[in-house]
């Protein structure tokens, strides 16, 4: 007899050995980290010896989950913001609360937090890509599991690094610490191509080849990502990515929803793993990734969750489920992706996805014992058919539910038995994770109480002067005021024409603030567009006082270019009414007793209001100045022959409102 | 203080009503069968008293889950035949199963085994459409769920009905004995357009406008239905049944996978419900329902599970989240169908879709007590975010499982506590339920052994004569043996002209049957067809005797009309190898010594072997008249002129196998 140190029996096991063996009546020897044998029960008690004999009754042992790709500190981030768009919850929300908050304690708890989850559901490998991953490996190395444990590495600052030399600097330290462990394969992950340089991914392919570790990217994850690396590049993102020499490294793919054909291959000859996440991919409404195309082309795809921030949760029995639906029903052939080939990926398949097979995936002796023990004999469950021996995988995949692991083994080690975690204290958890949530909650309602502080946590935002004189009168016909500009009755020191689109949004208590998201086309003498130009404009209520023929205003006033879409920031700032106004304007830059002034002539095309306003405007930093430009402006009027004009001192969006109504 | 019977106490009551209100630390006051009032906890014990106060501490109390659209019984048929074409396991597995299963017992269990997963996972109240639907509504009532419960109507006959004028005068004597019943909401279930006439709808409509009951149908499930409606009417399903007087009734329409902005519009018009099924869709390949574009117009759509045949659970929560991920990937935007929309679906838009909103869907004063507690301080669901009053629906749309339902309350009373049921008892539903599993692999396994049993079980199959002489002649030129037939050296009865595709099918041991798919073009002089014809035929393995010129072949031979595609036998039938053959077939019917005899002058055009083949051939049931056939072939191929030609006793399977090694 042979001395082992665990011997577990089960009504059935699962190998997802090469032959999809199933025993029944089976028993699996455990000699220390690794699984000595599996088979019938009798045999193996024929064979093997030891005090400790754990007889499961009818609950199946099947190998342990291993999930593809996630971030695994975002568990703190769960369910932060939901249904928003991507650029929306990613620089709105994720971005800002990450460069707030990300710390090592917070990738600690987040780490122990999410490892409880996921033993809990059967995952007993992972792959992560996050911020001070040293953290997060550590915390994964307490609590028992196996993980890739991906270094992020990004061509901007990130909670940890300022810089991307210091990322790869941290990356390379990482790796040789951390190379060899039991538990951890450490890897470098620049997050995406369009979040790197040419330079950096070169570096991290260089650094996972010489350390023969995985490279950790995502690939092609939206559409959009794709068109832009074909109109700037011409090609698409995989080839790019194989001229950095990043396929030269091991690779595992995180996405990959928009690949075509050609990229497919490229990446099965480069053995490159690819990590599919269904939930992820559906509810940021990424797309549908083509599994069954790469699968039938024999890349090794596994199945990911990505993280809980975007999921929400860590549930790979969720998972697999979702991708054998989504392709049955993207392809139109509900016998596409079958439970067998599905749980495949979601195991051994998943562990060749992520370059660790020789270790984990499978319950074959030799290997480490990661494994799981399943009560398939549930409400749920029941009853079971027989007639058909792939009738065992229909059960787990399209009807076990995460909750149905009762226990968890990782390299040997009990992570969780009949349902009580081994190795973390979830209590402890719970609390301080809700400590996190109440001090993020804090922040953002803060922010979300304030459109000035939203605006800054995006990025940019530069205060402007103060005071403000500005006047508008009616003209029926500009021919007079621009031929008295012609004729030089003021110095010029500029004149521009372009088509103006504003869009004002505001909103209500306490600030009254009102954001203009403006789009400038700056047109030449032939009305042709020659420069485009986007800004917002957030300004407070104003204290105003008027003047004969003028009124002065002070107010505060923060400018920032726009760098994304009207929809991004309607989505973002969630405005309570916004307007819209098109004018065409003629404006000159004038100098009037050595002080600037801006004339611009108006023609409101949307909504359309007949006739053309005459503008004049005047910005500063001081009060007295704003003063003497204040009484200076009734003079320029009757310098333009304009001066018994009826004069307005509303401004755009409101007059055009006050006409609405 | 007013009395009532119970007062629930928990951190957050969600209510689902008009304002969607959230109570914080609130109270629910149950007087008999309903709810008393919702409101703050304080408020609540300063106006009700009662001796049963529970409180659930930091638990959530919400309205209970509608599953919009289910057949209960089929639980027990659950995992029994997974990943295959709709046609295949429809007709192929849970149609010859429900025929030889399906009876009062089998309902009543299923439904009991159904009431437990769903009481289990948070649904309170369910849309049913199934056969013996008495005896499922006698089961659920004694569970004590809430159910509109649907006796199927059918054109041809059912497990319940051998007619549908059985079936509908059941279903008249159902209405009348549930109407008005506490739990129970009888209905009248036409299955679908497709499986009805005219009559059968008119008559359903009637029924159900006569008693005010709901009228359950599938609607436009399948793109096949639809094009099927669009070829043979000219229009698609919505407004054919629309004719019929169907939406004059209150309408659950199920599915409505592929109906068009039109037929939206006018299921909004008749106040029609539609029961949204995404696990079963995307399972089944069906499609993706358009869900957004519903929701747009109005119309009310509740969020079903379908039956556990096809699902393979009654999870409601996994339907939430499956229909909100779909909705967005399908929009290609990530805010379409955000959570408290889809959980709105999931409870009180699901009564308005089942016409049961007086009694149930949501928290309110007044409504039936239909509640579910359930826990949202899990691993899977922590940390809680607050800044967004929104978040709530979140979790309980994105991270909750169906697992986290700790009690369920139908109707005042009690079904589940602290995840004890308290009206089912799962062991006694369990064994039961794994007796009926075993009889039925039985029952298939002793099918999939035989390819008879299997052509038996899809119907038609009849047995055809036993004896068989044949001769095949190669053949360099027809000419000579057409001029000698031409010439009238036989008696002709007939002549036919066609194109024969025949698909083999072979098996293995131990019956040795081959099914050959054999489709026939008849052709015109103008070599124009004109009629199309497809049969199977399976003949088993053939004792022969050989004669000089003839062979004489003993074998069963059974015959059926096609009335599928090669595809749907091929993945049914499951054949171990397949060859295809082409010919060009001109066939004379001729009498000889008064017996019949067919002379072929095949032209093998898959795989293409040059020259001709002269066949003559004749079945009988007797084998004596087989033996004087077989000796009367040498005189027929010397009147014909090739009396000397090599003779070939093969089958042309077997002659194109062994040619192609």
């Amino acid at each position: 007899m042979t001395k082992v140190d665990q011997i577990l029996i089960a009504s059935s096991i699962v190998t997802m050995d090469p032959t999809y063996r199933v025993v029944h009546d089976g028993a699996l020897a455990i000699k220390a980290d690794s699984i000595a044998a599996v088979d019938e029960r009798e045999k193996i008690l024929s064979v093997y010896s030891t005090e400790n004999v754990v007889d499961f009754g009818n609950l199946t042992i099947m190998p342990g989950l291993v999930n593809a790709h996630t971030h695994v500190p975002m568990s703190l981030l769960r369910g932060l913001a939901d249904d928003m768009r991507l650029d929306v919850w990613l620089l709105g929300y994720m971005m800002p609360v990450e460069r707030k908050f990300v710390s090592p304690e917070f990738c600690r708890l987040g780490t122990m937090l999410s490892c409880a989850e996921m033993i809990r559901s059967g995952i007993t490998s992972f792959a992560d890509m996050y911020y001070f991953e040293d953290t997060v490996a550590e915390a994964t190395a307490l609590a028992g599991m196996r993980a890739v444990c991906g270094q992020t590495v990004l061509k901007f600052p990130a909670p940890d690094a300022d810089s991307f030399e210091d990322s790869l600097a941290s990356a390379a330290n990482f790796i040789k610490k951390w190379k060899g462990h039991d538990l951890i394969i450490p890897s470098v992950a620049p997050h995406a191509a369009y979040t790197a340089t040419q330079e950096i991914l070169a570096a991290c392919a260089e650094l996972a080849i010489k350390h023969d570790i995985p490279l950790h990217i995502h690939i092609a994850e939206t559409q959009n990502e794709v068109e832009e690396w074909r109109e700037n590049y011409g090609m698409p993102v995989v080839p790019w990515v194989k001229k950095l020499g990043v396929l030269d490294a091991k690779i595992i793919a995180a996405h990959c929803v928009h690949i075509d054909e050609g990229e497919m291959h490229t990446l099965e000859h480069a053995e490159a793993g690819v990590a599919h996440n269904p939930s992820s991919n559906l509810k940021l409404a990424s797309g549908f990734a083509p599994i069954s195309d790469m699968l039938d082309i024999g890349l090794n795809v596994g199945i990911g969750t990505d993280g809980p921030a975007s999921n929400n949760d860590l549930d790979m029995f969720d998972e697999m489920r979702l991708a054998s639906f989504i392709a049955k029903a993207v392809t139109n052939d509900p016998t596409a992706l079958p439970a067998r080939k599905t749980f495949e990926m979601a195991t051994i398949m998943g562990a060749r996805a992520l370059h660790i097979d020789d270790l984990t995936g499978s319950l074959e002796a030799g290997k480490r014992a990661d494994l799981i023990v399943v009560d398939l004999h549930t409400t749920h469950n029941l009853p079971h058919f027989d007639h058909d021996p792939n009738a065992i995988y229909s059960r787990i995949v399209y009807a076990t539910k995460a909750t149905d692991v009762t226990d968890v083994i990782v390299n040997g080690q009990w992570l969780m038995r009949d349902r009580s975690l081994l190795t973390l204290q979830e209590d402890v958890l719970y609390e301080q994770a809700e400590q996190y949530a109440r001090e993020i909650d804090a922040f953002l309602l803060e922010r979300e109480g304030s459109v000035l502080s939203k605006l800054i946590a995006i990025g940019g935002a530069e205060q402007e002067q103060s005071y403000e004189v500005q006047i508008k009168v009616r003209l029926p016909d500009p021919a007079g005021v621009k031929a008295k500009l012609d004729e030089g009755v003021f110095e010029v020191v500029r004149t521009a024409h372009y088509h103006e689109y504003d869009t004002y949004f505001s909103f209500p208590d306490p600030e009254k603030a009102r954001l203009r998201y403006r789009e400038d086309e700056f047109v030449d003498a032939n009305d042709e567009v020659f420069n485009v130009r986007a800004r917002l404009t957030l300004t407070g209520p104003a204290a105003e006082r008027e003047y004969p023929n003028s009124v002065l205003l002070s107010r505060s006033r923060f400018i920032a270019p726009a760098r994304y879409t009207p929809r991004f920031y309607r989505e973002y700032f969630k405005p309570s009414s916004e307007i819209s106004i098109h004018k065409d304007r003629l404006r000159w830059l004038v100098r009037y007793e050595s002080l600037e002034f801006f004339i611009n002539i108006d023609e409101i095309q949307k909504p359309y209001i007949e006739g053309f306003f005459l503008e004049i405007k005047s910005r500063t930093w001081s009060r007295k100045d704003a003063e003497r430009k204040a009484e200076l402006i009734s003079k320029i009027l009757e310098t333009l022959d304009v001066g018994d004009a009826e004069a307005l001192t509303v401004e755009y969006p409101d007059y055009v409102r006050d006409r609405a109504r």
